[in-house]
């Protein structure tokens, strides 16, 4: 039971440790009931306890940030990220309305053959697409775009609506240290307005949390209304040493936890661990072939290779998917 | 008397208030005090209520998004913006340890005349000093660089700390807006590093919520540690169509009410009346020359001149400091 008190909620236990009441806690209350208690939830534990503890690592709450990387981090990114998927949907509704789009690449194998079509473009072709995808447009009418898409597009294998992609851990993550005083963001490769088209009602995080990859707009005046066209021009890509200058630009200060899953996470990580007191630096390891997919070193996408070695190296913790998350989806 | 609880205090009415028990609100409990009980606190006053209130125009703690600009709406900005007064002592520590430096342009009349050189240079030649003095060091560097600076540096005229020349009358807007769920983002076109420097302690902003101008940086090894050093290259320039642009990048959500005092805010105002639902615009009038300074149309910065017609035609709120305004700075 929770009471709405200035724009937050606070439970019935908080209320009574205010009050000085003595309030058990059960099993039933463990924040993070899709962790095996394994390394990775006993490190989460810890560190959580010693930033929030008066204490010599205790971190005031204005500074306890939390970024954390989307594709592989949050949510699932196989057969390939999922925002390539809603940028070939994208481009076969573009081509339907456009014979002379339709007749050129690289939407002309997307017309043919879909998604499968991505597999004889090359990369210059696959930027296009996602270029001209998400340009052309308000920012708001891609807002509606996007939505549209999320409310009905589904994963070529699973068969789930990509919001249904998510990690059930990571949800009950982000969830407790916002309850221990965290500030989360998310600092993504992804465009920063397609994950702003579910990043709040997913995850709980606002759009003024979100930083991403990003393409110019343009102010113009449509009959007296202001509107920003997305132009075909990228303006920021968040990835690599991206993340750590868009963590300084747009936050301002040092996260004090990181959790990223690939070799576009190392910097990030590395900018993470470098400030001082308490840091807990974390990466997914997908091995779970079963329950997910199963790649590191040698992958195209969500390559863990440097930074893996990084982890090794500094102690990082790795979070195996197939030994610390006892669930991997949310129930659908 | 207030508990901590969950990083945040709240007050026994408010506790009170959750619990469903009566609190009488005493005239002492006016939030605006320095504010004149005019048409402008009037405004505040009802708007406030209309989009916290259960109806039609409420509006979700999660979208009340509030930004300010900063020179001559939250602090003055007056004989110069106080930024440019920043670069031109740091331009003088610099050339006293630099006899190149010091002896040519901008450098050169700076260390004859003080701030009075700035008179004869040319706008290149302080746009150079600015980006001299912004540039070249790591951003954790500039920081202590900017924090020493509004420890001691004193106004030219009032000889008050330059964080003494805020505006008491919105450090009341800024708490009360928070109070009222609200979250409170400056959007201004000073430097977002010279801003942060201390717009937590006085504005009570976190950096995370501070937008300006910027410089690129770029990621670099030192010794194995990791810095960002701020580049002589500005990447965002956080004025007039700037403002909307910024916002939409960096919030992702359109303020419900904006606050400026000059035709770099014309774009931001617009982009905030464009939305659906309640919204509230406003702009600072500096008329009081016994107080502060008196200047709109005319001036060569703070310029209101466009934006006065637009608040005009579309009943925007003019906060004549003059007439609204009880006191102008915070007691020393």
């Amino acid at each position: 039971m929770t009471f709405e008190l200035n724009r937050r909620s606070f439970s019935l236990a908080g209320l009574a440790a205010a009050l000085g009441l003595a309030t058990p806690v059960s099993a039933a209350e463990d924040p993070l009931p899709s962790w095996n208690d394994g390394p990775a939830k006993r490190a989460l534990q810890a560190f959580v306890r010693r930033v929030t503890t008066q204490g010599p690592d205790f971190v005031a709450p204005a500074e306890r940030i939390a970024t954390f990387d989307n594709d592989g981090t949050l949510w699932a990114e196989m057969p390939v990220y999922f925002e390539v998927l809603f940028a070939v949907d994208r481009g076969r509704e573009l081509a339907a309305k456009d014979p002379a789009l339709a007749a050129r690449e690289p939407f002309k194998s997307l017309v043919e053959k879909g998604a499968a079509g991505l597999a004889g473009l090359t990369q210059a072709q696959v930027v296009e697409l996602v270029a001209v995808t998400h340009s052309g447009m308000t920012t708001e009418q891609f807002q509606q775009i996007a939505r549209a898409w999320f409310a009905t597009a589904r994963h070529p294998t699973t068969k789930r609506l990509y919001t249904q992609m998510v990690y059930q851990p990571q949800l009950e993550l982000l969830a407790w240290l916002r309850r221990e005083g965290f500030k989360t963001f998310i600092v993504s490769g992804g465009g920063v307005d397609f994950m702003r088209a579910f990043a709040e009602p997913v995850y709980g995080v606002p759009p003024e949390q979100v930083i991403g990859s990003s393409v110019e707009t343009r102010w113009e005046m449509r009959e007296g209304v202001p509107v920003l066209v997305k132009l075909p021009k990228v303006s920021s890509v968040d990835d690599k040493d991206g993340k750590p200058i868009n963590i300084d630009l747009q936050i301002g200060r040092r996260p004090i936890l990181a959790f990223g899953n690939s070799d576009g996470d190392l910097e990030m990580l590395q900018w993470t661990q470098a400030g001082p007191g308490a840091r807990l630096m974390l990466l997914v390891h997908h091995d779970d072939a079963v329950r997910e997919w199963a790649y590191d070193r040698d992958s195209k996408i969500g390559r863990l290779d440097k930074a893996w070695d990084a982890a090794v190296k500094n102690g990082w913790t790795v979070v195996s998917m197939r030994r610390e998350w006892k669930q991997i989806f949310p129930p659908e």
